[in-house]
This record gives structure tokens, sequence and C-alpha cells, in this order.
């Protein structure tokens, strides 16, 4: 059960003029699921994406890098679950380039418009004679797609492990004209992103400049996947994806720093947030959504080391999912995070609003009923002082469950 | 169950003539518990230890450091299970100071000529006065001992989550003399040792210089303990304590590359490497051991980078656990290992002498009920070939099951 995280309507979903959605049933890995999705892009919008960092990148990631590049005018994502496409050398290169080539054909385009994305097992063949078989039933359902109903229908169609589809989206004025903002993503195991999780797409109609889209893809996913892990394992395949229609009429935004582009930051950053976030709530396994807050770092670097090591520690997650405020296990991951020169006399504790180490020693005020207390609940901060500056990060995480082996020693079978 | 590793017996066990041990119940955390060990070490005994990295480290680690340091001869090892002492501030390291002048007190020696330990819970109060009411009763105990019953006890006495005490034994001949070498550790969780882990024990009657120990201490940790992890965890008392009692009659042995240095050495470490992988064998939940060597890098240090990413991964090991040969998830711990220009066309894999993946592609000779066959065996060795240079190194771990989520989500209760 995901924590408090409920599967979106399709009501509270803003179509983005400009994109169009289908969704079909390719049997790429297992029969009557919906497998395979198109996205569909009109021409004069600006598109931008960051991916994983994973040496072992998969093949559709390498293509995608390749796309970008060319600047040709990106026009279709096409996105399929069941396979990776990852760890296959150069035949699953090949087999990623022949989709692209194949759906090019059919909407006259050039390969080099179209972004290709796969998520599912590791080191399998691509069945690209399914996906091609595919292609005419998805492109059909993309032309006749409306409302928000084709953002659910991709939400569901990406998902793997997940056990709810996550979508947001809201709508913000620039200029007196509305415009509309909705997203969607997948994943809830190999989670650990460094740049973006596999899979997230945010399109908006505002007009923002070619120009902008690589740093406003990169701040995004900063402030949203690159601060959320689930396992510590960074997959293959992750993907972010930023679509700009420019339908809307305002003038084109062409700085983040200026004050329509900070609007439309603000509110395209709380939709990443919610989906990164939203990931994590639907971690494998998780019973709560942790916050872990490290403040008063020398630089913002050395406060995500610490973040991650606690967020990462199996016996840190297991007291979370117990509700076992055994919180020395908390310190000892500071301790391991690797700052040299930390010194343990300085550092303090918090759950929420418990104060429970002061200066590297239990708080003689602090009662075990209190961090039993916080540990119960289903949304818990931790709050760690470095006392060594100014400096802060914030990663967001979930416990570590039975459920989790569970689903990782049975995934393939 | 620990996996292919059984209870050691005392008749097994040489007994090392200048050390006496004895154990006691003192009610530390539990009552009937052997929870309290004296190890008495004669006058002209060489000494040294190596500690944990963790800057969180544990107030008796602060004080064996500092006690070493000061080189008064070290004459006696107190080791309390049910407490760790971390995560105490000064109030800790003043508790682990007293216990410190009680035995001294007892014994006529000075506080600096012993070296305290402590296992068991963090960030709870070290019960000194229990510690200090049975003394009388333990240093009875080591000066009634004889025999190999003596190591034994010791073995039982620091074991905390271990399933199985830990003790191995040798005898080698130098110079025509026999020589014993007998060493326990404990540890099960909170295992990814960074110097050595919580805690190891080696003695020998083998003559050694003092000014050799340190170096003989870290070699050892380097070949045995710092190559072990069950869930990445560094402990705050991480300790690894090396004596040489030098009771033989042969000349001291002044460098590891002298001849009988070098079979000292090689006697040392395969005691040290038992008792390392013993505590793997014996990690939370295990069942199964698993080598994972790492051959063709540039360098050692980026071999271990990928065989600690591989070891750790909670995919990789819950697969193990599931006997699921879903090897991509292997391939991607390689792939965020750290590596930045690592090119994953150069990597091949190995399950036992199953060729799985070739220049970063599955092997197309591969068939899946061979990888079934491997992962189904209790010891595995996965080996990567990095395809860089000529550098390699091997570490040890176990998988990940929902007996480790078991045991950790119900430690303290």
């Amino acid at each position: 059960m995901p924590v408090n995280l409920s599967a979106p309507q399709a009501v509270d979903l803003f179509t983005v003029p400009g994109v169009r959605i289908g969704v079909t049933e390719a049997g790429i890995r297992k029969a009557n699921r919906k497998d395979l999705t198109l996205v569909l892009i009109d021409e004069g919008s600006s598109v931008s994406g960051v991916f994983t960092q994973n040496r072992f990148c998969a093949a559709p990631v390498q293509v995608c890098r390749e796309h970008l590049a060319l600047s040709a005018g990106i026009r279709a994502m096409l996105i399929n679950t069941g396979n990776a496409n990852a760890g296959t050398g150069e035949d699953g290169l090949s087999r990623a380039r022949a989709t692209c080539e194949a759906l090019a054909a059919q909407l006259s385009l050039s390969p080099s418009q179209i972004l290709p994305f796969s998520t599912g097992v590791i080191m399998e063949t691509l069945p690209v004679d399914r996906i091609t078989a595919g292609l005419p039933s998805v492109i059909a359902s993309a032309h006749a797609a409306s409302g928000g109903e084709q953002w659910l229908q991709a939400a569901q169609g990406i998902m793997t492990t997940d056990t709810v589809a996550k979508a947001f989206s809201k709508q913000i004025v620039l200029d007196g004209q509305t415009i509309s903002i909705t997203g969607i993503s997948k994943g809830a195991g190999m989670i650990r992103p460094n740049m973006a999780t596999m899979l997230g797409f945010i399109a908006t109609d505002a007009n923002v400049a070619q120009a902008l889209m690589p740093a406003l893809s990169l701040a995004l996913a900063e402030a949203s996947f690159n601060r959320v892990t689930v396992d510590g394992d960074t997959s293959t395949n992750d993907s972010l994806v930023i679509i700009a229609t420019n339908k809307a009429a305002h003038a084109p935004i062409t700085s983040l720093d200026s004050a329509a582009g900070a609007v439309l930051f603000a509110a395209m950053r709380d939709i990443a947030q919610k989906l990164a976030q939203a990931i994590v709530r639907d971690g494998e396994g998780a019973t709560k959504f942790i916050a872990i807050k490290v403040e008063g770092g020398k630089t913002g670097a050395e406060c995500r080391k610490v973040a991650y090591a606690i967020a990462h520690s199996p016996l840190v997650k297991t007291a979370f999912f117990a509700s076992d405020p055994n919180l020395g296990r908390i310190l000892a991951a500071v301790g391991y995070a690797g700052i040299d020169d930390l010194d343990q006399t300085g550092i303090d504790l918090y759950l929420d609003d418990v104060h429970v180490a002061v200066k590297g020693g239990r708080n003689p005020d602090y009662r075990e009923e209190q961090g039993q207390h916080v540990m119960k609940q289903s949304e818990i901060t931790v709050r760690v002082l470095l006392g060594r500056g100014d400096a802060s990060d914030t990663v967001w995480t979930c416990d570590f469950s039975h459920e989790y082996v569970t689903i990782n020693a049975d995934y393939r079978s």
C-alpha cells in the first residue's frame, strides 16, 4: 500500500495543448497489459531531458541523448514496459534504433525526432517485432485522445512494480494566459536517481525558449527526482523529459530569473516534487514516508552525503518499519557518511519536534515514548544538525519492509 | 542458520601461552547471559589494534586509541555486550574510563594498560556499576582458565545477534618452535568494517617486535575484515586487536618480508579471513555466502568500488536470496559504482564458471538454467571483468532475506 498516495483521477488532470497520448497492448512481456505508450508532440515545441548517470545506461537512453543532441525537433516519445533494453550491448542499440525507424516511417518523421524509452527487466532482448506490430494501434489511440483520460492511461501504461499510477497537474496564469502543467512518473524499486528517475514526463503549453530547456530540466531534476531514494540502486534507464509546447500566447520565457520564469519554475517544481515523492510513497514495500533534513553543514554536498547515508542504511530503514526508535542507528550512519573531519560532539538529532540527541549524546530530557510516538506515524521528518556551517539539504525516502524482499525476490517469476 | 559454518569445539582451539580468559554474567542488559569477558595478557607482550573509521566512534574505541598510543604495555582487555557505549557523548567517555580504572585497581595495573570494548545497542547509558560488580567474578574466572574452553567461552561471551560463536585456531612451526594462533570474532549486522569489525581478537605466542605490530594488524585487517560486508553499515565500535605474547624462543620477527614474518603473516591471515568470513556466513538472515571478484581494473581501489556496489545492492542481494539469476541487477550496480569513464562494452560477467555477459551484453550461449543452477548453491562466486587493466580485488558478502528484516525490526524488543 502506498503511503498517503491515492490513484489520480482523469478529471483532475489538465490536457496540455500540443500533446496527444495513446496506449495499447503490444504483448511485450505479458498479455492483456497496456505496455506501449506513444506521446505525440506538436511541431514548434521545446523539449529537453536529463538521464541516468549509470555507466551501464540502457540502449534507449543512449539513443535519446543522440536524438536530443541532433536538435531536429522532437515530435514523439515511444515508451515500452516489460523490457528495459539495458545490458544488451550493440544488439540492444540496433533494436532501439529500429523501433524509432518503424515509428518514424508511419508518422512521416525523421527517426531522430523520436525519443525511445524502455523499462522492465534488464538483460533481455527487446522484441522489436511486437512493438512494431503495436504501432498502428497506439497511433490510432493517440489521434483519438481527448481530456485528462489520456494522461491517466499513460501513467498506468508506464507502470512496472508500481502499485498506483502517478500523475499530477496544475494550472497557473502567465501574462493573463492560463497555462497547464501535467506530469506523470513511474518507479518503485531500483530508485536512487542520479539525474532523474525512470520515468518522468512533464508537459506544459507555456512558451519556453528551447535554449532555456536544458537548464530548466536540470533544475527541476535537482529539486525533485535527484532528492529521492528507495533502495540506493541507480537504474540503467532513469529519464526525465520536459516538454513545452509553446501554444500559449505570452512572450517566450528565456530566463528562470525573469518574473514569468520564476512563476513557471515554481509551478513545475511543485509537480516534479509531487511526482518524485510519489515514487517514494509507492516505494517497494514502503509503509512510511520519511523526509531527512540535514542542516548546519559546510556545503550542500556534505549535507546530501549524510542524508543519503541515513536514507540508504538498511538498519535505519528496518527500524522505521518496526516503529522502533533505535536512533543510535541514525547516529552511526551520520558517522560513516564520509565527512572526515566531523566532530560528533557538535551533532544534534530531532525526530519531528522531539529533541533526541544533544552534542552527540542522548538528550537527558528525551523519553523513549516520545520517539516511539513519532516513529508510529506514516510521515516522519528526521532532522540532523551538523553544527559546522549554514548549508542544508533534504532527501526523501521510505522504510524497508518484508514486502520489499518479497517483491524483489519474486519480481521476474 | 549460518551458511556452512558450525560452532567451534573447545578441543580444536589451541591455548596461547601468555593469554588467559574469563567470562561472567554481569546482567548488563539481560539476566542469565555471559556478557562480560576479560582477557589477561602477560607482561612483555606486543599488542596493537585497528579501529572503526566511523566519525561517531564509540567511547571505548576512543579510549583504546588513547591507551595504545601511551605504550604503557597493554595487560588486559575488558569486553561487554548488551550496550555499545556509542552516541553517549562525554558521559560515555567517563564511563569507559571508569571501567578501566576499576579493573586497574583490582589488577594493580595502570588504567592505560587496559583496553575496553563494548558492543550492543547504541545511545544507551553504560551501567558501570554492574560491570564493576562483575569484576571479581570475571577475574577469578580468568585465573582459573585452562585449555581451549576459555577461548570458546570468550567467543560465546562476545556474541550479540550472532547465531553461532566464531573461533579459529592453528599451529605452525617457526625456527623449530611450535607456535599457536587463536582468534575469535563477533558480528552479524551493522557490518561493513572500515578498519576491522566489531570485534576481532587474534593472539599468538610468536615473538613479534612491538614496532612491527601496527603494520601487522593493518595488513591483517586489509586482507580480511576490511573485505567483508553484510549490510553496508559501518559500526561505531569495530575493533580488531592483535596480541603476540612473545613466549616462543625464536628470534623476534621485525619484518613481514622476512622468512619467519611471511610464514607467520600467512598463518594469521588465514585465521583472520576465516573469522571475517564467519561473520558473513552468520550475517543477519544470510542463506548464501557470496565472493565477489572484480578483475581487470585500473586500480585495486576501483575494483573494490565495483565489488562493494554489487555487495550492497538490495536488488542483487534479494535476487541471490530468491536464487533468481536476475543478473542485469549486477550489471546495473557495476554501472553506478562510480567509475566515471567505465566503458560498458568492455565488461564480462561470470557466475562461478558460467559466462553470463560478454562485452556488456548477454552471452548468446548463456542459458537461464545455467545461471539458475549456480544461484541455487549456498556458495557462489561472482566474477566481473572490467577490461581496463591488471588490478583485482575480492569482497565477501551474503544475501538479503526476510530474516534480515525480522531480526532488525525486532532487535531491541
